[in-house]
């Protein structure tokens, strides 16, 4: 039999996995949110229970999924005291979704070692399409035996499985995801600087686009960023906040390594000065209104 | 019958076009170098002139490529007094496939055509391998009427055709080719902070690049550049000193317009390093000298 499942997190990622588990045949028995109504909503969508505690939450289900914002968000869940997760939670398997600090990871694995829950770390990198999809690239991190045991489940958000990784111990797939973060959006910075550039040099910026995309200037953010920069549609699948949240992680751990980062460094300003503009929540496409002329988000329609 | 053929600069570049076109049937009639040897070298092997001066190649052939290093060597061979490629050349087109400033392309343009000669801007965005198969990137920049009547010849450089492309007047084709290299150059850097970081933190590089090429983070440089970042295999297909040239050029054209583009910035700044350091002989590729834990070049075979 399938193990019931809950999620923890219903923005639309957590939401939209949790559709997908639904399609293939899972019974998600518990949602919860900060945000009730989203749960509400949700509960009734998928035949679940919008759980008013997260004690609640581990007795309803064998297998919970947390998709929460922040290192913050995803410490208040598995909280010592109080409400928490690890209320009851002895035989009970949590899978961790939210891009947070690899060192949360960690201690969390520890504490729910402590009542005697297993954890896996499940960091994802891709965006709310996929997670309705069950195309998610899926990179995970904790005791190999946990990830095994969850191999079939993750399997049918991962594209069957093709875009599963066991990456090693817990954290060590979130600093990954934060490599990955990292990397994207300087490549995203740097198509924008490439696309703006062109437009002051009066190019036609889809043409720029075109070669962009047949020579060693090609990256995935042309595909998926590019035309989005020169429409100036900025609907958020990852916002310039998260992108300034994550490229600072990573920042911050090449900072306690002694290492060097000029580009990490140039595209998190890049992105603080588009949260500072009060632009944080649009797409991280939005890093064009800094290099596009004339734009630094003025008559952009949101 | 087939027009004849020049070469002016036969460096690996403008040497394995000679010998791709000597290959598809054409007569390279001449050849010149500042640099003697490699004239008479690559002139013996395909059965041409080495010659003594530039006014004997213009009257060799009736299309010269010009393929130098760049604006004071272009500059150079279509000076306007002394020996140039200028002296008698009524008739002749030249095709320039230098990576300089656009602004330059203009100057040429203008020069040749008062003598009664064509010019053509090629840009290449790609490397030796591809100008010896033939499958160059060619970018073209001015008169669309000698576009089309050379369109036959520059196919047999670019895959039938398949990659060459009309960009606009003279000067347009660099501007291109510029930002191509610039934002190539950035997503290099990118890549090399991303896979440093990763061996700080004790991940395996291979590992990470696989993920890099399935996610947000991939680039044309991850496929091109990434192994070699690992094994610190910089043999040179694009130098480093070439890479701060090019970063240099789209810099000043976005400072000239005003614009502010800090990851342009942050990229020419570490090429510049790598030069400082005496390394912009290797490839662009060795920028990771500069992010992996404890390198900058130690020990580095060359």
């Amino acid at each position: 039999m399938k193990p019931t499942l809950a999620f923890v997190g219903v923005g639309r990622m957590g939401a939209n996995m949790a559709r997908r588990l639904k399609d293939q045949g899972h019974v998600v028995t518990a949602v919860f949110d900060r945000h009730a109504p989203a749960a509400r909503e949700l509960a009734a969508e998928i035949g679940a229970r919008a759980c008013a505690t997260l004690a609640e939450v581990t007795a309803a289900a064998e297998i919970v999924f947390t998709v929460v914002t922040d290192d913050a968000a995803q410490r208040a869940v598995f909280a010592a005291e109080g409400d928490s997760l690890l209320v009851g939670a002895a035989g009970k398997t949590f899978v961790n979704c939210a891009t947070i600090s690899p060192a949360v990871h960690v201690e969390i694995e520890t504490a729910a070692a402590r009542v005697g829950a297993a954890t896996l770390e499940a960091c994802m990198a891709s965006s709310i399409p996929q997670a309705r999809a069950g195309t998610l690239y899926l990179m995970c991190g904790g005791d190999p035996a946990v990830f095994e045991r969850l191999r079939p489940l993750l399997a049918e958000l991962s594209d069957g499985g093709k875009l599963l990784r066991y990456i090693g111990p817990a954290g060590t797939a979130g600093q990954v995801k934060a490599l990955v973060n990292m990397v994207m959006n300087i490549n995203t910075a740097a198509l924008a600087e490439g696309l703006g550039l062109g437009v002051a040099l009066g190019l036609d910026p889809k043409m720029l686009l075109e070669v962009f995309s047949q020579t060693g200037a090609n990256s995935r953010v042309v595909a998926t960023d590019g035309e989005d920069m020169i429409a100036r549609s900025h609907d958020c699948y990852f916002s310039a906040a998260h992108a300034a949240k994550d490229s600072g992680i990573a920042f911050a751990l090449g900072e306690q390594l002694g290492l060097d980062l000029p580009l990490a460094a140039a595209t998190k300003a890049q992105y603080d000065r588009l949260v500072a503009l009060g632009l944080g929540e649009i797409d991280k496409s939005g890093v064009a209104e800094l290099t596009f002329p004339g734009r630094k988000g003025a008559g952009l329609t949101r």
